[in-house]
């Protein structure tokens, strides 16, 4: 069955970056055939609040669409294609090979400028029990309903949840917050292990306050429901020992979901992830890469690099959709920004950390200090904790990382925009921040840390 | 009576500016003598903490003091003599004529190097009645402890306060908040005047949900309690009319505290401020002066404004402190941020208006939109309105301003920092901002509205 259509754009995955670029595609181009396959059976949701609904602080799913199938059929002018799954493609002849729905009826689809946008998707534990029935994964909707339907039905006391980053902390304090006791298993030294060690261990300190027990240097063995028990093996230093458990959660962190491609001549980069040029464009000419299954450049290291979040899926995806549909635009890169709201903690951070910068040869140094959010004469203010990372050679602000009660999420994108500008710590400290009693310090923390920069820097430089 | 010290600093004023001016000092060399003269008994306190001890939200006048007296003399070995107002000086002799306390004791002190950071001064409208006994001014501790003693003795029902810039309405959400009447008179258009229509209008009827009064294109021409009246006159285009009150504020700007400088040689520029150079020195050498007593570097119009904010005083007294002692540090300047939280929505504004860029002479657009703080999906997300201007020549973003609920404190800053480095909206557009669904949206709001200025830019300039 061949699908023959001139200026044919077809988009592969019709979540946020997928989405992005197919209606920036429209917008540079009202001619074009636009068609997006979405493998699941929902389009447009926010994946970072799936973990809401698992709390019940969202009610429905539903609440986690975005955009309906039909604001994009009507308004847009994009066919939308569901249960659509790409399983291989040759791109000589600009086909790619799809298995429809339950059925898995095949069928090829041509196209003459292909943008993927497949997202990212869970790896998965080799262990034994690893496709027992209370085994979860947490990536899309069809997941968080999965596990909601399981826990409204199961009723479990215990979780085991399998990593102790972003998606593991958040199932965690969702599961705590239900009454399910959890423990997080995570095989590093540290949760959240991207952070710096002052950071995670503010964290890890308030999950133990909270009651979510926390396992480090531990790995799992094996999942036993199988046998009929209600246990995990789990192995530390000391050993092997069971850890009972009713439900089994895998957040052991996400690669680009790009398995389809296996067979083709494009070309793939770190974490399984197409490797893209600065305008988006894969290693052929036509097919262009946006989001959680593309590399995207590090504006720091100016190296490729993989930073699946949402905020550069959709920037990717904007600028991918318009060089796809004609368009010229360059896409500077990303500066690797994070923000998670977790066990009443803002935790944030932006460009690299100080192994990082070890690794790339910068001769860098490490501040940390604590602040109030605002001032201490309107009641409410919150402990902040900052740590930046500066080149004593340039005096360049290099990376920072935040934790704490309010005031983190948006101060860390001053820290953002100050890392693309490639900004001294000196010039940050004299930026004019905003103050109001209620709002800040009249040195704002983002000043004050990078004060104490400045001095260390003097100091070391002298 | 002379007061002869070998490598002799002086500093006037004993707040914000001039203490962090005497701190950097005092870093940078040990072997100085300090000497601070405060005009009044407080040093050291939060001038923009004051409203809320007129509200009762802050109990007690000594919490909005920062660091004691004895702070500085111990730890820092900087001398402060309080009660000593400077009334005039000798350039050519480097000596200040100071009177000293109620006795109004004169005396000289001598000088090498001198730093002015002596504040602003209300400006009082000369109108009769002004020196009656239920009329007040507003700028530091005293002021704020005559007022509250007044309020608590008198329980006044009614006020009027005249001006509707951000003292003036800080002070009637103060009012509304403890049962008093409030009816702001405001001589121009509209108040938050330095701000864009769109925005101040928001404010302005947020303030008449509250209850408070807003008068318009209306002037006091006299306060009539000394005839015996509780009733102050005032005339707009339809005449004139006396208003019921209590109690007159008076929140009608400040000038520069420059007075005693009169017959001297040092140049004065805006408002009275003294002129300085990017180093803070004064058009005499040994001369140095910051915070509202002297002109700023706008960093966007690259000249010499009068931009009065504590974020400013402690910046420029840093380096004038650092300056006079020794050092050779360059003030970038100032990009104008502000921010009040008043009647609960947070007001923030940085760079120029659109009104300044048209009379700078760019051809700038001017956007609006309306965003919301965080993902919808996620109860308790706040209305923000957003107005950028930008030149569409450069394409760079000259000013931003914002009103809401929640966000807006710290997203100016972003624009503050974008603006500092000279950022195009293309640029912003793309700026690698944190999202989390509790914290913001996919697109910040900062980039939304970056994005919407590209489509305007490339329709303008097609």
């Amino acid at each position: 069955m061949y699908n023959n259509l001139y200026n044919n754009l077809v988009v592969i995955g019709g979540n946020a970056s997928g989405l992005a670029a197919a209606s920036q595609a429209r917008r540079i181009n009202p001619d074009l055939n636009i068609t997006v396959l979405e493998s699941g059976k929902y389009i447009s949701y926010s994946t970072c609040g799936l973990p809401y609904f698992i709390s019940g602080y969202v009610k429905r799913a539903e609440d986690l669409l975005v955009y309906p199938k039909d604001f994009f059929e009507q308004k847009r002018n994009i066919k939308i294609l569901m249960g659509h799954i790409v399983v291989g493609m040759d791109p000589s002849k600009k086909e790619l090979l799809i298995s429809v729905g339950q059925a898995q009826e095949n069928k090829i689809i041509e196209y003459d400028k292909l943008i993927i946008s497949s997202g990212g998707t869970n790896i998965i534990p080799d262990i034994p029990g690893i496709d027992s029935s209370n085994v979860f994964q947490f990536r899309n909707v069809s997941d968080a309903e999965n596990l909601k339907d399981y826990i409204d039905s199961n009723n479990p006391k215990k979780a085991v949840v399998i990593g102790g980053g972003a998606i593991g902390m958040l199932l965690a304090e969702a599961f705590n917050q239900i009454g399910i006791k959890t423990t997080v298993v995570e095989r590093k030294e540290r949760i959240y292990d991207e952070f710096e060690y002052e950071i995670s261990t503010i964290l890890a300190r308030k999950a133990e306050m909270d009651g979510v027990d926390i396992l480090t240097k531990t790995s799992i063995t094996s999942i036993n429901a199988n046998s009929g028990q209600n246990t995990a093996t789990i192995e530390d230093a000391s050993g092997k020992k069971d850890l009972e458990c009713d439900l089994v959660m895998l957040a052991t962190g996400i690669s680009a979901n790009t398995g389809f491609l296996t067979d083709t001549s494009i070309e793939l980069g770190i974490n399984g992830a197409i490797k893209v040029d600065n305008k988006l464009q894969s290693s052929h000419m036509n097919i262009y890469a946006s989001g959680d299954c593309a590399t995207i450049k590090n504006i720091v290291t100016g190296k490729q690099d993989y930073i699946p979040t949402a905020n550069n899926a959709v920037k990717t995806g904007r600028i991918a959709g318009e060089n796809a549909a004609g368009g010229n635009k360059v896409f500077n890169g990303s500066v690797g920004t994070v923000v998670d709201k977790v066990l009443d903690l803002e935790i944030a951070s932006t460009g690299i950390g100080s192994k990082e910068a070890v690794s790339l040869g910068y001769d860098a140094i490490k501040l940390i200090d604590g602040f109030s959010s605002h001032a201490g004469s309107v009641p409410g203010a919150k402990k902040i904790a900052i740590i930046i990372i500066v080149d004593t050679t340039s005096r360049r602000l290099l990376g920072a990382q935040m934790i704490g009660g309010e005031g983190v999420g948006k101060r860390i994108d001053v820290f953002a925009t100050a890392i693309t500008n490639e900004m001294t710590v000196d010039d940050i400290y004299m930026l004019d921040l905003s103050y109001a009693p209620a709002i800040s310090t009249v040195w704002d923390p983002v000043n004050k840390i990078c004060g104490k920069a400045v001095l260390a820097l003097d100091k070391h430089n002298r």
